[in-house]
């Protein structure tokens, strides 16, 4: 098959760029190098040293003989994006190139326009691509569990048989993000089922846990292949950032009670999605929705078991729960389903405390790149 | 109260600054005069003539001795918004102030990619500028009816119970809008709901149903005062295009087969909605929806009611079922709450021959000023 993959630079684009590469498809990148601008502008970086974009898919060719052509440029530029359109003939579009930091979205106003501005406009366009070059290109749109919030009834995988007044419907699930990051994908979400409809355009919107974890099988063969890790307080999320906040013997930072309730997969889970959502192509027309994750856990549970594995390796890390910088429910229900990627093939890596193990050795060998100053939160939902 | 009336130069927002002028309260206009300059693109214009606004306001304030304030600029440059806020010091934004055109929206990408960005952009700026500047500011924003589409089951006033596998929660109705238009409305809703929750403002979103009529009391005071009136494809809606396209010989022009049902509202009623809500506003914190129509008609009901009322009047206009430039259903349940606006006082202005005849007896007056080329419609959802 011959794939797309935008944000393919990024830290779930670039593996999913060399797994998709080493099934035998036919892969070429597209990405703005945007993350890398962030991490100047933010004085931050990745924990484990990575490589340029080029040199990367370089060593790559040199080590498998498969070849990834890079697009340097941005979604929202469109002439740009049709040009790689036209080149490329994809059969599938994998889009993961949004601004995908809730914490980033809320610095100010002006990173709340550019999020939404930067992702929902990308979108169009590989919407507006898609229909006008290559109509049967089954676009693969990464979503996240959080546009459905924190609802008091269980989540189901994008549409909701609703009862009302004697009456019945399958409508979409009803959105409560929380953040404006959050709410980029929901408007997305809300434009790709319109595109579908109107234009028989195959899309499958996976909506996205929290993901852990580092390496796959491809990013381990090679320090130059190495995957970007995030630890700082805007990119870096709950589980990662714990396993480095041990190892360095700084407290692991619990916002609120931690009772905060959210869907995870591993890193490695990911990328095989991705392959499964491309073999099994959506219908024309069809907007199909998957809960990309494996497992639920609140914040307080994976603080705790990070807290065990780090003490059995030597280390005395400290729980702390701060103040909570967002605005979130931390005592709720949730339950959400996950069925349907399972269902397709999917053989979920689950957490456990090897897992863990294996991350936190990777981390050690890393530790001196931290900015211990990037780790505590500093922006505020209020 | 003092209040800004964000559009204040367009078809809804010229006769909602003039009423709320009237009852005494101290108005400002924004407007980036945008909609003057798309008639220029589109080579369209309105029915009746009008003047500048300048002109508009000058002669309302010979007649009434009333002042209104116009600011002249855009929504999405914030300096300018955060100047005008900080000057006025609104006790209510009315914001009325986005591209409300839905085949505007679906010509091409562009007028797509303009349409979300103008509006959503917009409002978020507005939002920012309300949490900075005026805190206590009550937004009164407008929504669509058709943000909803036309799910099966009744539609509520913004939010909706629901039972599932056991367990109750009230979500927001999810939206099932119908052109890139639609969808930003439902994006600005979303964002707005965001915006409530974590920085406590208060703000009413009225899903609007399709405003008929032209005159109010305060807009047939002069003719330099005259309301705007569209009848071409793009900005012309049912009823009002109905009514002209029988006073000029020309078919009445149903999409497909005119099963269609919408809500619809007089402009006189328009006006009155505004009002109570700003002398009601919402909590710190609240976001409220109001189904803001007075009645539903199909289309074919409409085009059937205006034929009749236009023979009376000795014209002998026909009516043809032209091919659907939209996809959308033709036939379908609709039923609409709309009794919170009714419940603060709104006494609903109903559409009956009268009406019509008083809207036809207006049009035929400037009859000679249509543009038949514009009337059939040129834009396609496909």
């Amino acid at each position: 098959m011959n794939i797309i993959v935008a944000g393919g630079d990024g830290f779930c684009g670039w593996p999913t760029a060399l797994y998709l590469s080493k099934q035998g498809h036919k892969v070429s990148i597209i990405d703005s190098m945007v993350r890398r601008k962030i991490d100047n502008e933010l004085h931050s970086n990745s924990l484990t040293p990575i490589a340029s974009l080029q040199e990367r898919v370089n060593r790559w060719e040199e080590l498998t003989g498969n070849k990834i052509t890079i697009y340097d440029g941005d979604l929202v530029h469109y002439d740009f994006l049709k040009e790689v359109l036209k080149q490329e003939q994809p059969d599938a579009f994998v889009h993961f190139a949004e601004q995908r930091s809730a914490p980033y979205s809320m610095i100010d106003r002006e990173h709340a326009v550019y999020t939404q501005h930067n992702n929902v406009t990308g979108t169009l366009n590989v919407l507006f691509g898609i229909k006008e070059i290559v109509p049967d290109c089954h676009l693969i749109k990464l979503g996240t569990l959080g546009e459905y919030g924190t609802p008091n009834i269980p989540i189901e995988e994008g549409y909701l048989e609703i009862e009302h007044k004697g009456r019945k419907d399958v409508l979409p699930y009803p959105k409560q993000p929380n953040s404006f990051y959050h709410l980029s994908k929901v408007h997305d979400s809300h434009n790709i089922t319109f595109a579908c409809k109107i234009w028989g355009i195959r899309a499958t919107d996976l909506h996205q846990g929290i993901v852990y974890g580092l390496d796959t099988e491809e990013t381990k063969m090679d320090p130059i292949l190495t995957n970007r890790l995030d630890y700082d307080d805007v990119f870096g999320t709950a589980l990662n950032r714990f396993i480095i906040q041990s190892t360095i013997g700084h407290d692991l930072t619990v916002y609120g009670k931690g009772g905060q309730t959210r869907g995870f997969l591993n890193i490695k889970d990911t990328v095989r999605c991705i392959e499964i959502a491309a073999e099994n192509p959506a219908d024309k027309g069809e907007l199909r929705v998957f809960n990309q994750f494996t497992e639920e856990f609140s914040v307080a549970d994976l603080a705790a078991k990070v807290k065990r594995v780090a003490e059995d390796e030597g280390f005395e890390p400290q729980i702390t729960n701060l103040e909570n910088p967002r605005v979130e429910l931390e005592d709720h229900f949730y339950h959400a389903e996950n069925t349907k990627l399972k269902e397709l093939g999917l053989e979920p890596h689950l957490l456990d405390d090897e897992v863990i193990r294996e991350i936190l050795e990777t981390v050690v060998k890393h530790k001196d790149q931290v900015i211990e100053t990037n780790i505590l939160p500093k922006v505020s939902w209020k």
